[in-house]
């Protein structure tokens, strides 16, 4: 938590639950990561936080988007954006979307399949593209099965199509998974599309771009690597792979860039426990999976709590949202531990969860509306 | 799909994606669940679809309300519902929630903890209060774990309590899983519950209510038992057990109300393989698990579709949402099959959609718009 957080929380009593975010800390953010690869271009994964506060203050440090939808895109393009600088990156969209993109000026789209690229040569005309393969998705926390991407034979193929059918195609992409722990994920995929860009290269297909997606971690409850020591691991598989004629570089940093900037506070609801002699206690927070935390499914991003008893005795508990559904259940098999002395009525807080969590939480799920949102 | 919404959605070509639903039919459920239990006495889990004129109609009918927040007893009271009947059947309230609704004449309310059952002395005191037990949730499609109930030697110790804190110390209630199979759930059940409540009454304890839950299933992709059959195992069980002094009955049914009045209709966003040799088509659709389809998470509910070359050639597909979220997949394991004939743009309904679906939708994924809702 920023001291700018805890002051704010501290000064203003906000009403739970609500995401504090420290807009300077995204800043700091954006220059780590332009530090540790100074290389790659920084497009934001807009989707981690789309808040018009931290588009403005990335526009200002001259970022460029990834974008998911057409509403991204004009998210972007109000937070200052120029249309250059919006990579409309979902490999699912529908036509009319991309030819609404088109018309305010974006000119560069992922796809992964043959009827995305027969789309865009009809509603993006001589646009630059990328094609998504599949790779690894190892060591990450949020992994991301096959969704997205294809096999490599496959985008061999596509990216010769695209250049028949009038579209520039400009690169290559994958993503190793988001909350991504091994540098070796970024190594082997690093090395799949090198042999692809080569073979490429050799059919005459004028590809010069190579897009490593995000994954980039952030400490939650546990320690992550350092992004310098990622970025090192990055550019030397780039330099082996590419030699001395390295590509243009882009990465889509979402998580990285705002998670450790906000924090959520939230208000004990109940403590209890199943039976009398139960050693585990069962603490009810104001939010759960559908009011935004949706990444603590599975209890795979596991949040770093505070209390206000923290450093006094504890014990082991399970930690549940407050609507009557039972999935609605953060945390009962990682072991968490929070002090005994926890009541309704406490306030705790839960850091790093300025990424993927406001824009998840449901409408009016048990009727409770969407956290609040400060941004400062 | 009712007529009704197939002329609905024949004639006015309603944006996507969209949920259209027929009040007629949520009537008709209330009247055949009334048929099939005449003796309890019907709460309408407003979580399961809180939409004005749904609850307006189940007013009409003479419904009563089951509601998980101070936000839905609200909703109830706005559609023309009396305070008396509604219950208050979450059993994790901020304080000042009862005390909201307390004001407003709600008197019925639902604990399993000593914590709750404080506050709700100090904020509701008088008040009907109900013990929620745990019990198993073999047979359910969307079970409901360990987070709402305590076990019996706690629950008879805390309506004693009850009573001593100046509450009514009115009944105790469980809940077998919601979309539950089997009717042997129930039998199960309520020999628990009803060892305890002849405990009770044996301790002096003024018990006399028991509420059944819900968890009455709806025929989604496959068929289920009729409700009559259900019914009928339940009546059969609680005599067995109560003899000829029935203690009042309560039912909470949401799904069973509203699932099959409604119809989602999507559109094909994309169809595309994996490599050009795949067996295997993704379908993704302009909605998913975070547009509302919540309850797919683990394939646990299986909607049928409807498309425009049903009784053509079909092949296996995976079929997900449009978002850049993996997790936003819906069916990859449970063997579903569309026409091969499928492709972008075409029109699609998943059946059966009427309950749990609008209240999910995330308020803003991907910058994507909840659902549109028509009630007719």
């Amino acid at each position: 938590m920023t001291p700018k957080v805890a002051r704010f929380l501290a000064d203003t009593q906000p009403a739970t639950p609500c995401l504090v975010l420290d807009v300077d800390r995204v800043a700091e953010n954006f220059r780590r990561l332009r530090d540790a690869l100074p290389l790659a271009r920084i497009y934001y994964a807009v989707k981690a936080n789309p808040a018009a506060p931290v588009l403005e203050r990335l526009v200002g440090l001259g970022s460029h988007f990834d974008a998911a939808s057409f509403q991204e895109v004009s998210m972007c393009l109000d937070a200052g954006a120029e249309p250059e600088a919006i990579s409309y990156g979902n490999t699912i969209k529908r036509e009319r979307d991309i030819a609404a993109a088109y018309a305010r000026g974006v000119r560069m789209f992922a796809f992964d399949s043959e009827m995305e690229l027969e789309k865009l040569a009809r509603s993006a005309p001589g646009s630059r593209v990328y094609c998504r393969i599949l790779v690894g998705n190892d060591g990450a926390e949020w992994p991301l099965s096959r969704k997205f991407g294809c096999e490599v034979e496959m985008a061999k193929d596509l990216m010769v199509k695209a250049g028949e059918l009038g579209l520039d195609p400009f690169g290559l992409s994958f993503h190793v998974g988001s909350q991504q722990t091994r540098t070796a994920a970024y190594e082997a995929a690093i090395a799949k599309v090198a042999m692809l860009f080569t073979d490429l290269v050799d059919a005459g297909v004028k590809v010069r771009m190579v897009n490593l997606g995000g994954g980039y971690p952030v400490r939650y409850k546990s320690e992550v690597p350092e992004i310098v020591e990622i970025g090192a691991a990055i550019m030397g598989a780039m330099v082996e792979h590419f030699g001395n004629s390295l590509p243009e570089i882009v990465i889509e940093p979402g998580r990285f860039l705002v998670a450790d900037a906000g924090v959520v506070q939230a208000e004990v609801v109940l403590v209890s426990r199943k039976a009398a002699n139960d050693p585990v206690r069962w603490v009810y927070l104001d939010i759960g999976r559908f009011g935004g935390l949706a990444e603590t499914e599975g209890e795979a991003i596991k949040y770093a709590f505070r209390t206000p008893h923290d450093g006094t005795a504890d014990g082991p508990v399970t930690i549940a949202g407050p609507t009557c559904d039972s999935t609605d259940t953060l945390y009962e098999k990682s072991n968490y531990r929070l002090p005994t002395a926890l009541t309704a009525g406490d306030r705790v807080e839960l850091l790093a969860t300025g990424a993927y969590v406001t824009s998840y939480a449901s409408q009016k799920f048990n009727g409770f509306s969407p956290l609040e949102e400060h941004y400062i």
